[in-house]
């Protein structure tokens, strides 16, 4: 069935008038000369008309209009400004512009095909009652030095717009010539009331729209692991990729102000399916054919290869697909976060149930149970007024590029809304019922007869994470998902959600008198370590458990590898796991999963207890030199094999926004023992504080990363030289 | 950009345990013997166990299955019932069954991977208490036949189950082997109250369920045409076309029960873009590597193309898309319908203006206007409960399968609630805001300085029609979409549209005192016409206006192809257009357009009139013999060319559903003046009324239809003779 034929191609004649712009490229050349009708034949003769001598763009980024707006961190030579905020352009004519009798308009159109009804030619003339769209005013004029003010309207369309100045002449509209150097991008702007992504809380903005360091949470919820990342939404390149993306992914530019839209596109075309879009996802341990989703830190290798031909990028996992998705909201002004959900729950039917199935035994039927609980998972919410929704649903929005089983029959997930989601209203678009059983689906355990024995309602969403504004530190956003487990309101949200087709288990087993309890652990890659078993028994009477372990290595969306352990037993304490029984099975993050699983002799209930262990993986060293003393600056990563065993393959990497693009080593081979030393040198290119970020990764040891902080003093400043650096690196 | 690549391939492998089910074939084998554990080792003893003998699916079309379930009509050898009722199963074991000792179930299970708790396995039991999904009872016992009434879930999956007996002994579960013959069809069911689709009104029911004989609306609003259609939902291999298209579109089938998921998937299905789904579009006129839009006549034979094979077929146009989605909705059971709407705008942003711009003369400016209204739009209603939505907004939902320029990104749309979008409550899911810009557009005219001159507000979306409930007459729904124009209450609606983001023409400009209007005409294809300006003064005062008539031929989609007329000038009556005029640029369904824009002297004012004229085509004749008197029956087309010119590779298409499958016949040449006549022998299937439907098409004459009324008396009444006429037309 899946056999490639050729499609046939049909033309638009007769459908419409003309192509959906759907790309910023631009389109038909406007022209430099558009005479008015009915007049005599013939070149327009050349009079004392006012003519453009010169248009400066004050684009420079100590220059007002980055400043002002914002922008002056990215590594852009055009003009960035933030839409529904006054920027400025200087104009110089061949003489003094004599408003009485002089007429002229900045001319400002976006794509192919611009219209003014479609808001995509926009004119703006120096006179404010002339302007119907945008702003115009005069802000000074010396000499033939005319400076204007254009104030672009809070919802405009967001992306690179060309710039024309046209100036009235009795015969026809006379044009300055296409000329690059005056293209503009215009963003989103969280600083302003009207724009529809306005984020009050100062913190919460720069940090969600300016910060380029990121911290990612993984591993469990009761021992958190971090990754550094570079998010790098203002290095070379990116902005130009993110325009880039949503012109692959066809988005008529007539969507191009509306975030809802924006986000949404996005989250289909961060993942390649359906789309060939940024991001390849692969969660086999085989990635052969391209960069392992642990070996990557940060997202400007991943955009600036996608935007260098339109291929998708090998390959990635959530948290891979979160912080490209992250990037490209950032860098177009949509205030933006990673969010990490421990136990997350992956439904493909509005169920909010995940079945572990047991024998008759009371221990776990492997090859009956398919659900799996994700260790964690990674998304991103983004922050803006929902216009499409009655009042209250704005503010944070989930979205998710991760292309998971199903949402509406497509890999895109959002935005939906926060609010919307704790208070079960899940009949908002986009994709809310999925998101709610994310954080909300029962863990149920059935007996062979397919009947109910245990549920567990507490399991699943258990701690929802982001990087708190303006620190390192961690902010638990638990609380904007789901009301506290046991109390009245969560009931209520439940029921709420139900009315809407969510369909939850209706039946309460009785709970057990005995419970289970497996405390948590921190163990070291190839440690040994002791799990103990802590039976509570609060019946006030004897009870006998039988009772089964069975350990496997699991990827961290839980599917298991290898079985690693198998113990059966009658009411005991400890188990020892030696670091022969997994170190040859590890995949991946090093995840151990027990789970214990048991009957009461006495009363026939079932006792159950589960525990997820990350493994902590050894250390790798940075060290920068030349921090205060020279233009050129040296960094050095370290690592030590101190297993057994060599290790094959082995991918460094190292990268800091704002001071040294990402590079990369291969060590075809660490022997056991010995230690490797990588030594780079970089120019920064900006002045202040950033971090430096380095990973390790091979098939054998994955993830294994550390970051320094660094603080320059001394930065080129100047994009072109960063440019040819960066273009060496990635060839 | 648009080079084919080979995409990296990647294993599921890590990221879930098994595959997701997205295909109705059968996966695994269920086994024939499942041993109970700890057992000892060799085949079981074969004891006096219960033994199945025969199952007996009474699946007769005059047995009681296919009787109670309104499933008799489907030309299929299989069980057909609906969910929510309960349908029979009779078993011959080899010996009378004794319920105090032999335990079996009757086990149903569908797609790969067969789970309890996703649904997709169902054990029935003959004893109701231990029934959890699908309801089970013994209901008649004689000797060693026993009949079981099994009840499936009126929220159960839709599609192909397989049907296994499984009897318990002491040694493990012994299963009737796979047979394709016990294996049945579940389907929606809107004579159940429990079932989403249920509908209440019995003739509506009759009507958008089990009527295969369809009549699809065209043309203008004040000259309405009319198209016979066939869709078939019940010939030989069409349900088995309808599980492919889900499966070709990979449908998870545990959402195989939603109607809601349903209609939505099979809204991007029934277009080929995105993701290679049943019909190719095609507006231009160019039709030589397929069928001419204006060509089909029915359902069928796409339907039965594509599901050999998996290819788009060539071409489509609205009606064709929403007759096939009609198809597919019918056949499945979910009551559907197809509606036009006359004026129907196309809208890319939730805007509600359609812009026609003018020159300074009052002429309007073709380079530069570049949105068009389609003359009418096709797509279809279902109905359903929307458990995914607040109280209130079932019913009818807008579905619609033609790939218009945008609808949330993706090539589909829907289903958005009938009831939501005549509310305004756009903000409910999927796409109401588009919908409801169709039929609630403005059309504004803009003067050369881009200022709106003029708004007609009740042009867009004139008149909803759709079939009558059992009669051939018409049905006028405009109500159930909008209030009356000019209401309070329309007010209202647009206000709660805005708030949720649909933006409107916020400028009222003056309205002229001089009224123009052009009375409709109802025109012969190549006949001449006067074309009258009905002026209308009300100002009680002298005006003076200079106006300019433009006539196009245009396609029905409002693009025009060539202008055909241009008169100017001062208070004139009546415009003579002869065929000469227009004959030699016809395209497509012989649309003219004509629009006069003028200016009032004494006050600067606009008036501005349009007038759709669609040529009537010449007849085509069909008649029947042999219906009273013999089993095998005639039919004859004819035709006369009429014409001054000849046709060239004229199409002929016959049809008739459950009397005769699509016949085809190509003449190479039709001369001026001559008649064609063709007669094809035919088996009808079934007994009791029906139609044929014939249509000729040519490039320089379109869609030339008739139908006739037939009443057959006797008919095979077998599916496989039938099977076989109908393989071996369609080879």
């Amino acid at each position: 069935m899946a056999t490639t034929r050729v499609r046939p191609q049909v033309s638009i004649r007769g459908r419409s008038v003309g192509p959906i712009a759907s790309s910023n490229a631009v389109g038909e050349e406007v022209p430099e000369f558009e005479p008015f009708m009915l007049l005599p034949r013939g070149p327009p003769p050349l009079t004392d008309y006012l003519d453009v001598w010169d248009v400066n763009m004050l684009k420079e980024p100590e220059e007002v209009n980055k400043q002002q707006h914002h922008t002056d961190r990215y590594a852009n030579e055009g003009l960035i400004v933030r839409r529904g905020q006054e920027f400025q352009i200087s104009i110089t004519f061949n003489r003094p512009h004599d408003p009485s009798k002089d007429q002229f308009a900045l001319e400002f159109v976006i794509g192919a095909t611009p219209q003014y009804s479609k808001g995509t030619y926009i004119p703006v003339f120096p006179s404010e009652e002339r302007n119907k769209l945008w702003g115009g005013r005069v802000l000074d004029t010396s000499d033939n030095v005319l400076t204007m003010g254009i104030l672009p309207r809070a919802d405009c369309i967001v992306g690179k717009y060309g710039m024309y100045v046209a100036v009235v002449t009795p015969y026809g509209i006379r044009r300055t010539k296409k000329d690059p150097s005056r293209e503009l991008y215009i963003l989103f702007n969280p600083w302003v009331k009207d724009d529809s992504v306005y984020l009050e809380d100062g913190a919460e903005r720069t940090e969600c729209v300016l910060n380029e360091l990121g911290i990612i949470y993984h591993g469990a919820y009761d021992d958190v692991s971090e990754r550094s990342w570079n998010y790098g939404q203002f290095e070379f390149g990116i902005l130009d990729a993110c325009l880039f993306i949503m012109d692959k992914g066809a988005l008529p530019i007539t969507n191009r102000g509306d975030p809802v839209k924006i986000a949404r596109k996005a989250s289909a075309m961060i993942n390649s399916k359906d789309d060939e879009g940024v991001l390849v996802g692969n969660w086999s341990g085989d990635y052969m054919y391209g960069v392992a989703p642990t070996s990557w830190t940060g997202s400007v290798e991943i955009l600036l290869s996608y935007a260098n031909g339109g291929d998708p990028v090998c390959y990635a996992q959530c948290w891979v697909y979160a912080a490209v998705f992250n990037t490209f909201l950032r860098c177009l002004g949509i205030p933006a976060r990673v969010v990490t959900n421990f136990f997350s729950a992956h439904d493909n039917d509005g169920n909010l149930k995940t079945d572990i199935l047991l024998d008759e035994n009371g221990k776990v039927d492997r090859s009956r149970t398919r659900d799996s609980i994700w260790n964690y998972h990674c998304w991103n919410e983004c922050y803006m007024a929902r216009l499409d929704l009655p009042e209250g649903f704005g503010g944070w929005q989930v979205v998710d590029a991760t292309p998971q089983e199903t949402s509406d029959g497509m890999y895109r997930c959002g935005p939906a809304s926060v609010y919307a989601i704790k208070h079960g209203m899940v009949c908002y678009p986009f994709d809310a019922p999925f998101v709610f059983a994310e954080v909300n689906s029962d863990f149920l355990y059935r007996d062979g007869t397919l009947t109910p024995v245990k549920v567990n309602t507490s399991h699943v969403g258990r701690l929802v994470l982001t990087k708190a504004p303006g620190s390192n530190g961690r902010s638990d956003i638990t609380s904007m998902y789901k009301f506290p487990e046991g109390s009245a309101e969560e009931r209520t949200v439940l029921e709420k959600a139900e009315e809407y087709g969510v369909r939850r288990q209706d039946v309460t087993p009785p709970v057990a008198d005995v419970a289970l309890d497996i405390p948590s652990l921190e163990v070291k890659v190839g440690a040994g370590f002791d799990l103990a078993l802590d039976f509570r028994n609060s019946s006030g009477q004897r009870r006998t458990v039988e009772a089964y372990t069975n350990g496997y290595v699991v990827y961290y969306t839980g599917v298991p590898s290898a079985e690693i352990l198998f113990q059966m037993w009658r009411a005991s304490t400890v188990i020892k796991v030696r670091p022969e029984d997994y170190m040859g099975k590890l995949v991946e993050q090093a995840n151990l999963h027990f789970i214990t699983t048991g009957k009461v002799k006495e009363t026939g209930q079932i006792v159950t207890a589960m525990r997820v262990i990350t493994l902590h993986k050894p250390r790798l060293l940075v060290q920068v030199r030349g921090l205060y003393t020279s233009f050129t600056m040296l960094v050095t990563v370290q690592f030590t094999n101190d297993f057994k065993f060599s290790l094959e393959n082995v991918h460094v990497r190292v990268e800091g926004p704002g001071v040294m693009s990402p590079h990369n080593k291969l060590y075809r081979l660490i022997a056991p023992g010995t230690t490797i030393s990588w030594t780079e040198s970089f120019i920064p290119r900006r002045q202040g504080p950033s971090k430096l970020m380095a990973s390790l990764d091979c098939h054998a040891l994955r993830q294994v990363r550390t970051h320094t902080h660094t603080h320059t003093l001394s930065a080129t400043n100047h994009v072109h030289e960063y440019k040819n650096d960066l273009l060496r690196v990635n060839r």
